[in-house]
């Protein structure tokens, strides 16, 4: 016997990330019961953001600032430009907070089975921003799958035409992994990648 | 290098039952990429919930109606109260639709360890709502764990000195459930309730 608007806002966290329709009516209630310290804050944050975040024109971060913080913040080398499959990705790099660079956010990457073309992502915009020649170096940060590796590959042979140096993150056995715990392909990409100490 | 604003709102989020700081990312960018058609909606039906949906003075459900739309419906049996311990029960228990009766919600159990004791829950407000003499049954439909029993326990007690039949749901071994993933104590029960056919 739940009123309609509860239904109604259960169904829409429901479609959230990461939530189901079990964890949305928990949520629900305990927005419910924390009508004041929670549900209330959430709103109003939710609106702030609504008002206030937009699309940075630039790298396709968002941001209150237009264009973006990163775009925008002067101590940030200029020539170096990191491209990046969505915003989540140019978060993590500035959680770690040692890229002093720009970003390019694609929004996505090429994808035959899910029908992801060069027109569909923010490539041209990357192309745009190489024509007053001031980037000298493109980090391609994508994924490391083959998705990845294709965008990573058509953005090469695109990029080839202008005059700047392209590079990508290595790849290797992560910090911290057991290597009994790595997959083949892994293993066997830090074998050959090896390096003399 | 995310805005305060987005940082403010995944703390709120974050902080959400089934949620961490890593999902509250990922729900934080899914409603900036999709802001006409989750985020403000989202908005619109958090504000709505807000503005109308109030906790019930008779049993405790949340609900637009006051008193709530069990409460207020003629068609239920007036003679019976389900007692739960929470708003998420009482759904569960309309979810299966069988049961026809009115709900007392305690608002959580009687627990030792988390310092719950009578005079936080909503045990009062049953007692008061036995007394014009109405209800005749009340089922305790509490949680199979020890503190949900030792409430049991206590409410029993209580009720003594009312002229109402108490009852509580069968204890027993699940649907589809296999005896081999099932607990001692659940077999040892449901073989001591073991019933003829």
């Amino acid at each position: 016997m739940q009123g309609k608007e509860i239904e109604k806002l259960t169904k829409i966290i429901a479609k959230l990330p990461a939530l189901g329709s079990r964890s949305a009516r928990r949520i629900v209630l305990q927005l419910l019961k924390k009508k004041e310290t929670t549900m209330l804050p959430l709103i109003a944050a939710l609106q702030e953001v609504a008002d206030n975040v937009k699309k940075c024109p630039v790298c396709g971060n968002f941001d209150t600032a237009e264009p973006c913080s990163v775009c925008q913040d002067s101590a940030r080398d200029r020539e170096t430009v990191c491209v990046v499959q969505d915003v989540a990705d140019l978060w993590a790099m500035e959680r770690v907070g040692l890229y002093r660079g720009q970003y390019h956010v694609l929004g996505g990457i090429l994808s035959a089975l899910d029908g992801v073309t060069p027109d569909d992502l923010n490539i041209e915009g990357l192309f745009s921003r190489l024509s007053d020649g001031t980037i000298r170096e493109i980090i391609l940060a994508l994924p490391a799958t083959i998705d990845g590796q294709i965008t990573a590959h058509y953005l090469l042979s695109r990029l080839k035409e202008f005059p700047v140096k392209v590079t990508t993150l290595a790849q290797g056995i992560p910090l911290g992994a057991e290597l009994d715990y790595m997959d083949d392909g892994t293993i066997q990409l830090a074998l050959s990648a090896r390096k003399e100490l």
